[in-house]
């Protein structure tokens, strides 16, 4: 059985969305960042990143959101999570994820982690100082130019959603409205009504 | 035919390379940051991100390395150039292009676009002085955890030799000798051989 190894609320909400939607058995292992424990010999050994999200599979682990993400959608096609067939579509959502991954959540980053780049109190407060316009021009351009709506891809859900609603989630801990984004502020709306998201919101104690 | 949009040496060295060694035609137009170009009207309507790679295809543009470099090798299949059949192992290549664009290209971003982040000289400055620790940190992962060898899947090369290739290239910029990752650099020892390595460095004029 697969096993997802999360901490709740950051990016590993994703994975563990798309898995909920495949309706297949899995176990989600809360790693507790309270305790540091992504950084224990135990979780290194899994995933030597101490990062989350981690995919335990019968074949070895899996790391880094996209991948998992496009294995989820991969692993269980009647799901329907990805347009696997087709390989422009495939990369349009790849395309989505990418930059989450890449630019986004290197811009959030900037408020919460801002030491990996910096040693320096005063880089750090000038980082955290400007994450919030990074993050504005983020969802700018996502809203512009990136959600087709209703879901990222257009009509059809799929992996990106939970991706984007996870890292949109992230704006709660910034002056930043959602509202002045109406397409994602319509998709946060929309995919909380979800079975899936509903659940894992739950078991993640999420709100 | 395939428009491939680069800046010689950038992080689209890789896209240029996957293209080329499939064979079919493509025509790749060199995008000039020295003049700005990158930020000009003309091609922020191909890619309003304002960044290479794009790849214009007949149904309209990709950007970001790991959804272009996936692209190529669905659209080309007879060139082998990632494992689309098997889930576990596609996941594992897009975990290593993930972590490349996520983690390795974000810490050399902190070299030479620190601006990114802050408004602040002393904390750019500072930046740019823990970057070389970040991407000696990268390769060394790399190095013990990642790359299986030869090739970074193993016995089958793949479009993420290229990617890592390109951004291994980037270590001559900081005082950082790639022989203490010796299967980086027999990766990279390697991969200069292949007549589609050689034929797209001639092209960027890179040595």
């Amino acid at each position: 059985m697969l096993q997802l190894f999360y901490s709740p609320g950051s990016c590993a909400l994703a994975s563990h969305i798309a898995l909920e939607e495949t309706g297949a058995p899995y176990e989600a292992v809360h790693i507790d960042f309270g305790a540091d424990e992504q950084l224990k010999p135990a979780y290194l050994a899994i995933n030597p990143k101490g990062r989350v999200p981690a995919l335990a599979t019968e074949r070895g682990i899996l790391t880094e959101t996209p991948a998992i993400l496009v294995y989820i959608a991969q692993t269980f096609p009647a799901a329907h999570l990805a347009p696997l067939a087709d390989p422009f579509a495939l990369a349009r959502l790849q395309a989505f994820n990418s930059y989450l991954c890449s630019t986004v959540h290197v811009a959030h980053a900037h408020l919460r982690r801002a030491y990996r780049w910096s040693d320096d109190a005063a880089a750090i407060a000038s980082m955290v100082k400007k994450a919030p316009q990074n993050m504005t021009a983020c969802f700018a351009l996502i809203e512009r130019d990136m959600l087709q709506g209703p879901w990222v891809m257009g009509d059809a859900y799929s992996v990106a959603d939970p991706y984007l609603f996870t890292l949109a989630r992230w704006l709660k801990g910034y002056d930043i409205d959602v509202a002045q984004f109406p397409k994602v502020h319509a998709l946060m709306r929309r995919i909380v009504d979800r079975p899936a998201v509903k659940k894992v919101m739950a078991v993640q104690q999420l709100t």
